[in-house]
């Protein structure tokens, strides 16, 4: 079982019907929404700290909550932040640096950290990021309202953090003497910026009817989108926005497959009604396929042949 | 520098001024406060799998983090939890045993799950439990409000969890064949209760006027009531409710220690205008001390002298 399929069967045992987005919503008062969402960043799983600094790692922390606020059109407001630090990184300056990274990213989004927990961990360093936020009543996006006929979207380029993560994995690190394409890829790896501000005009032109943030790869986070909006997909190959920073890299297909299964891009996968298509077109987003009725199904036309696409991203289990 | 220290530190650098309490108290809306809380238990730190059951580690995962929105005075809503468990438990029936046992408690006191994360741990398992409550508008009892000559009080029994914890160090388990009065001590540990009933009450009485739950230990805890009152206490020796359970297991002595610096009991310590203690007699609370002017100094009494007592309970750090 992989974990997507874990949290389907507890939700359905305990019919919790606030689970399965990329946040919970939740009644605050008559005019607005609440927001929430966890992610738990554990080392050597989802980061290494020779790879990284601790303001990166701060950063990214918060940046991968605030997406999912993104995601579902909202504003994040605060957050609760518990660590779990081996005694020997608590000795060093490794906290002091972490929320200076943190904070950085805070005060742009004015979220105000209001809690958390600080624990002696007897291996890695742990950390578990909760973020609330607020939307207007009835108006978060969510995963399961895309319709067949509508205009899939991205924000952004694909592929440049799982090219980042490629070349961490290679030795390469953000030094004085690297390139500077390179480094540009490290940064979307270690430094990711949740497009907050987008979502938010997306939200105000009530034309987006389904979004989600990539997370875990295209494939599995369409899938998402696929499997609970009971829809299929059929993205253009030649459409697909990859990160022009790859290039120097790799090769013209591991660049495919990475804008296809890579993770922690944490760009935005929207869908929006043909006939309002032009309402985003000034934003700068990409329309990389539409929305069929072949359920759960994702096919991938790349000029000569469709193939189907299974939902190939990252995984814990 | 221990984690309160690093708290305080982190609190007066970026000017945190909902960190500190038991919870954290959020605007909700005209009527109501939000309460925010976030324990992290991490594996051969804060539980041991040879010790409990995943069904009494469920429960306690939630119950740690209900007795904070006790503390408040206040009434637990939902539950953001995140799990990072290792792939050798991820095959078992661990997590299914480990929500069974969160759930049996959650519907007690109508706690929803609304959400989380999952994730893969390399080494131990590690939980972040996050809780949400409600408290009336400006009614949430602070750890800051107790007054010069307020009664000092405590709800139910000190030191069992304690001595809970002592017996699993040596090797009791509970089984067909344990006794009665060592089961008894091991669910302290193991299977802690909130004081969520009392707490309503208590705060429907408005009489309190600072509160927190023995998390850490009498000691410590009364310390941060102190600090943050700007107040003093003195306890009264022979007054500790000290767990009767304690008495075929340890000597006198012992059992003092644990009901002052013994952590985990989960209790109520609060304080109350001695002009009002009548008003909760009948709660089954017990009156331990006062508080004093001697500012962030607690005292104990013994009947014939008086010692100072330091802040002696856990610390991660």
């Amino acid at each position: 079982m992989n974990e997507s399929e874990f949290i389907n069967n507890i939700k359905s045992r305990y019919a919790l019907n606030k689970v399965g987005d990329d946040c919970a919503v939740i009644f605050k008062d008559a005019g607005t929404d609440l927001l929430l969402t966890a992610d738990m960043l554990i080392e050597d799983v989802d980061f290494r700290l020779e790879w990284t600094t601790p303001e990166f790692l701060g950063h990214k922390a918060l940046a991968v909550s605030l997406s999912d606020i993104a995601a579902m059109g909202g504003e994040p407001r605060w957050s609760m932040l518990s660590i779990g630090i081996p005694e020997s990184l608590w000795k060093t300056d490794f906290l002091d640096r972490f929320y200076a990274g943190w904070f950085l990213l805070a005060d742009e989004y004015s979220v105000e950290l209001v809690g958390g927990d600080v624990s002696r961990s007897p291996s890695g360093l742990v950390i578990d990021s909760v973020v609330g936020g607020e939307v207007t009543k009835g108006r978060a996006i969510l995963r399961s309202k895309a319709c067949v006929g509508d205009a899939l979207c991205v924000s952004g380029k694909l592929g440049g953090a799982s090219g980042g993560l490629k070349l961490l994995e290679a030795g390469a690190r953000i030094s004085d003497s690297t390139a500077e394409t390179t480094i540009e890829l490290l940064l979307r790896q270690l430094k990711p910026q949740p497009y907050l501000t987008l979502a938010k005009l997306l939200q105000s032109h009530s034309v987006v009817t389904s979004m989600i943030d990539l997370s875990d790869g295209l494939s599995s986070d369409l899938h998402h989108i696929c499997r609970q909006s009971n829809v299929g997909a059929r993205l253009y190959s030649h459409r697909l926005p990859i990160d022009t920073d790859l290039t120097p890299h790799f090769e013209p297909e591991d660049c495919h497959q990475m804008a296809l299964n890579g993770g922690e891009d944490f760009a935005l996968l929207f869908t929006v009604a043909h006939k309002n298509i032009s309402v985003i077109e000034s934003l700068g987003v990409t329309q990389i396929g539409e929305i069929t009725g072949n359920k759960e199904t994702i096919e991938i036309d790349d000029g000569r042949k469709t193939l189907s696409v299974l939902p190939n991203g990252y995984r814990h289990f």
